[in-house]
């Protein structure tokens, strides 16, 4: 059997299959999810997860192979040590794959969670492609890169932090320090973000994006500003075109440095289809005429929700 | 022995080393140029180009083992095709290589000046990296990457194109069709744009950098502002950091993106060696605190003009 576990900030989710069969099928036979135990801190979340883990792969006669790990965050690839999770208290330097290696008696592998995603979304997705760049656009925005078939790591596991790619120049400060990160301008929450400050700066513009969040800028979601636009809401429709203007920028800039063969968004932003994809690929094209663009395509993930727990059981393949 | 050539837009450089004195010291023995035979065409400037190398690799003993080939411009690395080099006419589809090895006798490879700048600095500089990404900064902007000790060349040769990232959002129209380009910014050509500009917009400013120039704005280069910077012009001084900002959003954006151990920064700007290099690191370093800024290196390149010529030698090496 092979165990995937994915860490997430309210989340747990594990995941067990056999090992051929999922090096086959791509697919998990049993997935368990349960909110973090509180406070989260290591303390309380390595034990549970160790209890979930022996529930899942259930008597001791299972022979466990490999372990996969996903978790956000900067973390050592080589180690296994997460070096800090900033979604939980007290994750510093917790040399995690070794832990669980330890108590499961099987080797582990630790990585985050964008750059599973993109493993899974290239040995799953059914792209046949051996250059890949994944972007996950949510919350905030991460990214993985593949070349030649294999995730690149770069110094410090850094690589892939597409969400700090300047998109507009001397922009709102993000917590990184540098201005305009793409993150700012075009997750989820920067979409609501520069949805409620239009509101703001417009009193008698979106009123059916003000009629859908019940008055209250506080309940504005990317979802909503999509949903509003739809319903012909004028200020709605620019605010989202700005997230597919500033996501082309974004792609742009990633394309001209690595010109992969596919560039796939994922996360729940992108789960707009082509209602973000159709605009991000009309700037692309208004943009750049030097790269080979009619061969670089630009897809929405087919992996869903579990698609870093399905990269974690990918990793764990490789052991 | 082995046979570099590097055709630019306005002179052809082609050099001679032995073979295993070469794969010792990156040197090459002998190294002859002159300009570019007008009208520039294929027609033209192949036949030339095989009277230089029969020259160059005297009587009819010498046994030539292996050509390499530099050019600007897009092309297929593959099939050694010359895609288009648009600074001389005519070079649209020529298949280059196949061309040269035909005539002279030996394997040959092609590669773009960039790429080849790339390989030079990373086999030649010293550095001891297995990723570092390059950038050249003339009057254009161009890079090549390293990854895991080799050259990353992308759909269609592509990758690498680091002059057209984003780095001021709604910016001055690039030619590839998009706005605010890192070339269109901070290459020597964009840098005296601006201070021309900055000098119209402002009558009473620049009055050092004016009398340098003779008074004549034509005759305005990124030396010039550098110059004039120095001398205590403020203008000047404001174009050449803004020249050096525009370098740091760009090289951070590709730090984000491939975490390389090593950015190096080559080509005639970056000839200003630490009144560059200071400023770029200083702004990245204000910029960006999620990434393990510390640990990456951003050094002026070591090798000088011939960097893509000494490339197209080690090119022709790897045959």
């Amino acid at each position: 059997m092979i165990l995937a576990m994915d860490i997430g900030g309210t989340k747990l989710a594990l995941g067990v299959a056999g090992r051929d069969d999922f090096a086959k099928t791509g697919r998990l036979a049993r997935i368990i999810k349960e909110p973090v135990p509180p406070p989260g801190t290591p303390e309380v979340v390595i034990p549970r997860l160790l209890t979930m883990s022996r529930e899942l792969l259930g008597g001791d006669g299972v022979r466990l192979s490999a372990i996969g790990i996903s978790i956000g965050g900067p973390l050592d690839h080589v180690s296994g040590t997460v070096v800090n999770f900033p979604h939980l208290p007290g994750w510093i330097n917790v040399p995690l794959a070794g832990r669980m290696a330890a108590e499961l008696g099987a080797p582990a592998a630790l990585d985050n969670d964008a750059n599973l995603g993109a493993l899974a979304e290239h040995r799953w997705g059914g792209w046949e492609v051996h250059d890949m760049v994944y972007l996950t656009i949510s919350t905030g925005i991460g990214g993985g890169i593949i070349v030649g078939g294999k995730l690149l790591h770069g110094i410090g596991s850094a690589a892939g932090e597409v969400g700090h790619i300047t998109v507009q120049t001397g922009g709102p400060r993000c917590p990184c320090g540098n201005r305009g990160c793409l993150e700012m301008m075009a997750s989820g929450t920067s979409t609501a973000r520069r949805a409620r400050e239009a509101l703001e700066a417009s009193p008698g513009d979106g009123a059916i994006l003000r009629r859908l969040a019940g008055d209250d800028p506080g309940m504005i979601t990317s979802a909503l500003v999509l949903r509003a636009a739809h319903e012909g809401d004028r200020l709605a429709a620019e605010i989202w075109e700005g997230t597919a203007e500033y996501i082309a920028i974004g792609v742009g800039s990633i394309i001209h440095i690595l010109a992969p063969q596919i560039v796939v968004l994922g996360g729940g932003v992108a789960q707009a289809g082509e209602y973000l994809l159709e605009p991000v690929r009309r700037r692309l094209r208004d943009h750049g005429t030097y790269m080979p663009l009619g061969r670089i395509r630009i897809e929405g993930a087919r992996l869903g929700h579990d698609s870093a727990l399905i990269g974690a059981a990918t990793l764990a393949l490789g052991n």
